[in-house]
């Protein structure tokens, strides 16, 4: 199985010519979207995303995650391997939470009769992601592809930094389709804030209610909820917290706790 | 065959977590999306959409829709089997017209092996709902998933009121991409339409023009037509009603017949 | 496989009914979507889109493209077939550039037994199309589904035109989601711009600079380059070419050579 996640956007040709590119050399893989609307170019949005999702997906998944500025530069295009999955897209920090794992092995993708004849400069998903996605999903194995490397991009900031013996400065992961913003402040790593104070700063608000579902913030009102991202979200009950607040991926958020 | 139908958007994980739960469980299970751009918390139009699409489906297909802003709360997981097809989802009206079947039969989903361990409390389309959805592909039994209830909720209207002789009210089921706007008023309940004279007041309008095709409205003329739904549409030809009128999903309209 | 292309939009219940439709006649045959998000009516954006998809795909696969004003008027439903592959939908210049091909062969489907039983006139998507490429998936040969006809639709504008000795006016065929600018000069038929002066009036703007990679344009500047379509692109680094020259698709833009 073979999942692709990009900022293609669905509007092109892009994401049907590659899954093309896939059927023609692997024509039984099946071929599941994780999201083609990665806003352009957000890298550190890409790698979110793709953290939340393959893991949930059986042994063995090739996941294609393409978010390349650099496309046709010297960017390197790797494949990685990590806890029976393989990842597969350009190494510019799209992998950095998949290489938080010690025994992750990248290799670079350096052997073109893997890859489609007459690569473009501009559409490596087509050219060179698919192609070697589809057949490593026939049997080409790994070490087929290309050559081990021990320096694959992995420096991508995505944990609080502490200020302060109780103050954290964080930032907003991801805004979903509610408008609900998913922080960076992992549940694991905060767990007093369902039973103790705390104070959540994020854009001109002071946030210091919690509930434990969207249906229980009382309406027109701000809450942290744990969710099911793993990560504390600020939520309104039917209503977007991002346009209330006016933050979106990036902006900053401050925690301190009690 | 596995038919998934959500508010969720495209844009986040959470399509791709549901898809990578039910690979998991049932891999050889096909998974097709229907749609997941229902508009935030309008599960009125989600009933809609899932009413114009499963019956094309072959029988023994499983339905998933999930618009859930109560999720986590005490609304109940529910599976519904009618007409040789299945329907899984939050208990919250979504599936009132699946339930106008007599013979429906609806259970609560309570038996928590069939889903994902440590469920969140905000996406159980992930914990609750494509894991019973896998497990019902692969031949679990509906009594095995929960036990049979009476009282799911199907109160949500659909049907115009009569408001006097010749004059009903009626409502914008659905907008479409065009501007086309699907009404409440079905074909086969009001079939003088093609052949007698009638108002239909819609925003600031009232249109007594009936058309059989698009192609068939003088260009810049708004007409009803009796559309592929089964309902009649409000429509402009290569140009959107919705836009000219000022009318969206749930707007009012009201219908005089002769 | 069948491939789909169209201006439905992924918001409504076309696409899921389409696909409904395509399993309860060929469950076995896998529906890929190629994108649903041509701009309503652009036919020529459709034909466009299908062109740069539909070679990547395995011979055999069946190509259902639908952006169709005319629904249900006297516009015919065509089958072509060209270099292996099947193209089916509306006979109104979307299937010009496949048509290019002096080998292609038309028929009008002229079967209902092939359709769907009642159908409607605003859906031929759901109730001619589908059916008919669900049944070719299963066997059925194409002489079975309509007869031979020697005129369909072919003349739709794609070439440049040549003003002057040097100067050629075209136009912009595609504008993807970066804002990159597809025009309609291809490369192959001006391979100098790579090394020779050229402009390229587009908008406000004369584009005097060449780039091989959209990482290679200097920041702020706009830039030709030859594109994974096979055409030229007005493109900048990280940024939209589209905005910052207020174009879209179907504007024009003039190319002088040196």
């Amino acid at each position: 199985m073979i999942t692709l996640l990009s900022d293609f956007g669905t509007e092109a040709h892009f994401v049907g010519a590659m899954k093309g590119v896939i059927a023609g050399i692997a024509p039984r893989t099946p071929v599941v979207d994780i999201t083609h609307e990665v806003p352009p170019f957000e890298i550190a949005t890409a790698a979110f995303l793709l953290d939340q999702s393959w893991r949930y997906f059986p042994a063995g998944t090739i996941h294609v995650a393409i978010v390349d500025p650099g496309v046709g530069s010297q960017r390197r295009p790797v494949l990685i391997a990590s806890q029976g999955h393989y990842f597969i897209g350009p190494d510019n920090g799209l992998f950095s939470l998949i290489l938080q794992d010690a025994k992750a092995v990248a290799r670079v993708l350096d052997k073109p009769k893997y890859w489609l004849p007459n690569q473009s400069n501009t559409f490596h998903g087509r050219d060179v992601f698919s192609p070697a996605a589809a057949h490593l999903s026939k049997g080409v194995k790994p070490s087929q592809l290309g050559k081990r490397i021990n320096d694959p991009w992995r420096n991508m900031l995505f944990e609080p930094v502490r200020q302060s013996r109780r103050t954290y400065s964080g930032a907003v992961l991801f805004t979903d389709r509610y408008g609900n913003l998913i922080t960076n402040f992992k549940i694991d790593n905060f767990p007093t804030l369902r039973n103790r104070p705390f104070e959540l700063q994020a854009g001109l608000e002071r946030i210091e209610l919690f509930a434990g579902t969207y249906s229980a913030i009382p309406p027109g009102e701000l809450a942290v909820i744990p969710a099911s991202s793993g990560y504390y979200e600020i939520a309104m009950r039917e209503a977007s917290a991002a346009k209330r607040l006016g933050l979106a991926n990036g902006s900053p958020v401050e925690l301190t706790t009690s």
